[in-house]
């Protein structure tokens, strides 16, 4: 049981409480849980290969370097850059709070963060190695195939542990206690009277219909372009590169809104240099509707309440390679 | 006063040492002084400019791509990776104990790590920005204004004030209480057998005339290929560059030995591997002397009590841009 949680049950017993729950109970939005960590040496594990640039054949990509633990998550940039600076499909999702996602990746073809986490390491175009030489890079490390033991008992370092290890990380990587957080507890004074105003227009106008759970999106897939379509170079399709589907053309995952004032760019496409141009597009594109400058800025004062507590990161100290360690080949193409 | 000088001097004082100094107090390597933080502001705001890709015209370089903390201070590749994957000149040296430098740089070119700091940001091969880029991005983002003016004082932000942080944060990372360090303290089981052999042959055969000091290097100029040419691909010419003197071609800066166990690949071009190999290549060109594999052995096993305590490092979490703030550019040239 949480702090916070202890504090309930107490003031509930002393009949503090005695009213109806309050009215935030029924808010579209929930608080943020704060992560338990059940198995630490896996997460522990996690960590180390979640900052490893040895997962890539340069030597010089990791999890982190799109996904950046200092920046909400990701890197602020349209498309990420890949082995040999080859430029990204999509904007990186951030990596914070994604264990709530309903699937992994914008177009949901990996169903969890185990699957996802297979991914990079052997897309040519990301990290650029593949599981059979990120396992031979990792089994030449002694450092590894002591945590690799101490996690799962096991002398052999496969790319199931590997990948079970670094969802193991990432789902500790929530940000709770958010002010808009706060406010869903209890504490009205959380919100400022501009932020409130934006988050019953967000309400009120149907954000809410797709941004919505703890997340405040990352729990359905939906169209780019309800209602206009969406104008865009960018040739990713969405759900239907998964399904087949034609009518899936476009289907992307709604992205979850948690710190959301650290995720910029915005959209699939990284298109949306600010929250003030997201907002004024997802109106117009998804709802049919033109905020108003002054509706605009209470919205975006609203999403900016979603910025929870960043993750505690101790940056680790990655086991040294091995003489026997295949080296990295930044410059092989 | 540390907890160490306090124990000291309570033993001094009780009589326990009334013998004469032991005598690792004469050895020609020191140990390592503990960070003191005289100014803690000034330190943390040059934490997150350290790890902040901003500095780099695509956003995506920071300087801990290149000294990496998680990687003994430098990146494990022969060249770096910079701006549009631009191969770098010459191995990243380990910023770990860069204070203690004579100079910056393999040629020394910067004085200190102040004039060093801003060399990669505009440089085209590295990171790629401008003095000007970089002070209009800092500049945009109010976390950084209200982090500049804590620590300076001034409403404007300047290059002398990044590179003044950056070096306050880099003055922090010494790695104190290496085996060694134990062992020239008065700990004789800190290190074993081989390793004492290795460290009494690392004197006897002469690495100590440019491996001393408390860096165990970092304080000379020397010739790479002192009694036998080295051969290399690499046009770096060492001190030559800089005073343009014919006689300071291929005199490098000695590198630090500390974390040597963590910085491979070796030397100026990162052409060895592994200790092994620059050992050998080491007393070979620099002392005619080939050391016996049972010797190398021994010498590889001490180096490897030079690793020290690695700084611990809480990952900052960085000030968002600003809608302001110039966008990266990894993808124009």
């Amino acid at each position: 049981m949480s702090k916070q949680q202890i504090l309930w049950v107490t003031a509930i017993m002393a009949g503090l409480w005695a009213q109806p729950a309050p009215a935030q109970q029924q808010e579209p939005i929930q608080p943020i849980e704060p992560a338990v960590i059940t198995e630490p040496a896996k997460v522990e594990l996690g960590k180390k290969l979640f900052f490893d640039p040895r997962l890539s054949k340069s030597g010089a990509i990791s999890c982190n370097s799109c996904h950046n633990l200092s920046m909400g998550g990701a890197d602020n940039l349209k498309a990420s850059i890949g082995h040999n600076w080859q430029q990204g499909g999509i904007n990186s999702p951030t990596v914070l709070n994604s264990s709530l996602n309903i699937a992994q990746f914008w177009d949901g073809r990996a169903k969890d963060l185990r699957e996802q986490a297979g991914g990079p390491i052997a897309n040519p175009a990301e990290m650029a190695s593949s599981h059979e030489l990120a396992i031979q890079v990792l089994s030449s490390i002694p450092g590894y195939r002591a945590e690799f033991k101490q996690a799962f008992g096991t002398d052999a370092i496969t790319i199931d542990e590997v990948t079970q290890a670094l969802a193991a990380f990432e789902e500790t990587l929530v940000t709770p206690n958010a002010r808009f957080d706060q406010w869903l507890r209890g504490d009205a004074k959380a919100l400022t009277v501009q932020e409130l105003a934006g988050y019953n227009l967000f309400k009120s106008s149907g954000c809410v219909a797709c941004h919505n759970g703890p997340a405040a999106g990352g729990n359905s897939f939906q169209k780019m372009g309800l209602v206009t379509p969406y104008q865009t170079a960018n040739p990713a399709e969405g759900r239907a590169a998964v399904t087949g589907q034609d009518a899936d053309r476009f289907m992307f995952k709604v992205p979850t809104l948690r710190n959301v004032a650290l995720t910029y760019p915005y959209f699939h496409d990284g298109e949306a240099a600010t929250l003030a141009e997201a907002v004024d597009v997802m109106g117009r594109l998804q709802l049919g509707r033109t905020f108003l400058p002054e509706e605009n800025g209470q919205i975006v004062a609203f999403l900016k309440t979603l910025t929870g507590e960043q993750p505690v990161i101790k940056l680790p100290a990655l086991p040294p390679s091995s003489d026997a360690t295949p080296r990295p080949q930044p410059f092989n193409p």
